[in-house]
């Protein structure tokens, strides 16, 4: 009997270790990586003034730039691209095509010449009309053939591993982790769950319309070129209300799009956590605020200093940026 | 030594037993109770063909006359009627209104002659212009006072006994359950928790558009007069589609308003189960079906017998109705 009880001894003495010692490898031991601890021991432990029933702790975490790249352009455009030259020979109309024209040759001039509306409308066109299960089937097989132009690697191997290592951490102390970004539903869903461990029902997207019918007797979600809900920037707190109804405790994101979805979270009684992803890392990823086209980070920063919010350094706070990296 | 073999024993034979036998002491052991556990057996038994890993476990269950009453009329209306009253002191204006006399009166001439739209425009206004929170709390305070007509109970007291076993049932057996009904989301999360188990984030419902912004500085998502999405009828799949992200399945329902959910859920490969509550009790509760104004049940009934759906007869199904009647 001794030895079962020195090993439940070590057991426990293992347990309190692993309580005392976040897992978290790929952060340094700073300040970033202290207040994101501190919130979750004071929300976690029943003890504490500032606990927090399970069901209650809910934390959202933006996707692109908060969780995987985005540079040199957000991944589910770069997709939504190929898709368009992909279906390019069902569109011979598209060769006189203008907008068709200033995408594939990538003729900026000629780009805004054309205008967004034009654009959008092919894209729309070449991302439509199918049924849900087909578009993630075009999806899932682009995920295994495209490379990213710098790192030369598949889209979803470009997550964060610190990103990572936090969500595991946060769902250990009993959080509910979930997406919600101002990407495409469907998009995400194809690799959160592989890539985060948060399964599709977590994830909160932008959605456009679609249609439900008996298709040759089978139930299909036909998607429509029409779009349904747009889950950026205000629209965030609207998509947590209608997928979660609870307001989080804890909010994570790296740009403007991001301000409603942190004020929504981190303002207000108890204690609340509200975390800002700061691109800062030219040399293993990418630097980029106040004046980038993708994933400005302006007005949001600013709130983030009036509000004592916890910002990040990519290039102080993580040893590494990528799985595939040694620490 | 021995005592606690006897005791791991002991525990064997128990869980097997409790395998063997579903908690669901208000159904008789009758067809419908049979195929609902022989399915979930096929499904959870890794030795089954016809398993299914516990994440892809997905049940959808209407609401409204599935797990609770809806008769004499649907007790999200009785509760924004309730609300018009109570607000009108603060629109003088109404007392001219002909859709409020209509209302008040409960006169059905008066009523078919404003129509329903002017109607419907009364109750918006009744409705929103608050923020979700003060919202809720009316409803909150309406489930504590209103009392049902016939029952003379608060109406959160009218959910099914058979129902609430048979979704702690599926829990049992690694289902996700979630509500996924024509009502309003808010209406269904103020107490769905406490009354089937089901938290805020797996109930799917009709929604009105929300409005974020910092009122005196305080987060808030105030209610507009606009719908924003009806998760009714063909609705309720695609209200599938963007909360869950998987195809159910099972699916239960009780009118013609579930028949595509029924449809997506039931309709595919493998083993999948749809259940049609029937109201065929008029002692114990209410029975109607092909010709009721609320709940109508035509199409899918016709379905069902097509489809060898199961038919629940509450009458010949359930020993009891509702948890506060002995079994």
């Amino acid at each position: 009997m001794r030895r079962r009880t020195l090993g439940v001894a070590a057991l426990f003495v293992f347990a309190v270790a692993a309580m005392a010692e976040p897992n978290l490898p790929s952060w340094h031991d700073g300040p970033a990586k202290q207040a994101i601890v501190q919130f979750v021991r004071d929300v976690s432990d029943k003890q504490s003034k500032y606990f927090v029933p399970p069901a209650e702790r809910i934390a959202v975490f933006d996707n692109d730039g908060t969780l995987w790249s985005e540079q040199p352009l957000y991944f589910q455009a770069v997709f939504m691209l190929d898709r368009l030259k992909a279906v390019a020979p069902d569109h011979p109309e598209w060769k006189d095509s203008p907008a068709y024209q200033a995408i594939v040759l990538r003729d900026e001039a000629l780009l805004a010449k054309v205008g967004t509306k034009a654009v959008l409308e092919l894209l729309a066109i070449a991302n439509t009309g199918m049924s849900t299960t087909e578009y993630d089937e075009t999806i899932n097989a682009w995920l295994k053939t495209a490379v990213h132009p710098r790192f030369k690697r598949p889209y979803n191997e470009l997550v964060y591993a610190p990103m990572q290592e936090l969500l595991s951490y946060l769902r250990e102390h009993g959080f509910e982790t979930w997406i919600v970004s101002g990407g495409g539903i469907e998009f995400m869903r194809a690799w959160t769950e592989s890539a985060y461990g948060v399964p599709p029902e977590r994830v909160v997207g932008s959605i456009v319309e679609t249609k439900f019918e008996l298709k040759e007797g089978a139930p299909t979600l036909v998607r429509e070129p029409k779009v349904a809900f747009v889950d950026d920037g205000a629209g965030k707190p609207v998509g947590i209300y209608r997928a979660i109804g609870r307001r989080p405790i804890a909010a994570f994101g790296n740009s403007d799009g991001d301000l409603q979805m942190l004020q929504f979270a981190a303002i207000g009684d108890g204690r609340r956590l509200a975390v800002i992803v700061h691109h800062d890392d030219t040399e293993r990823e990418y630097a980029y605020d106040r004046e980038s086209r993708i994933g400005r980070l302006d007005k949001a920063l600013d709130e983030a200093k009036a509000r004592k919010w916890v910002v990040v350094s990519m290039k102080d706070d993580w040893k590494r940026i990528y799985p595939w990296e040694t620490q």
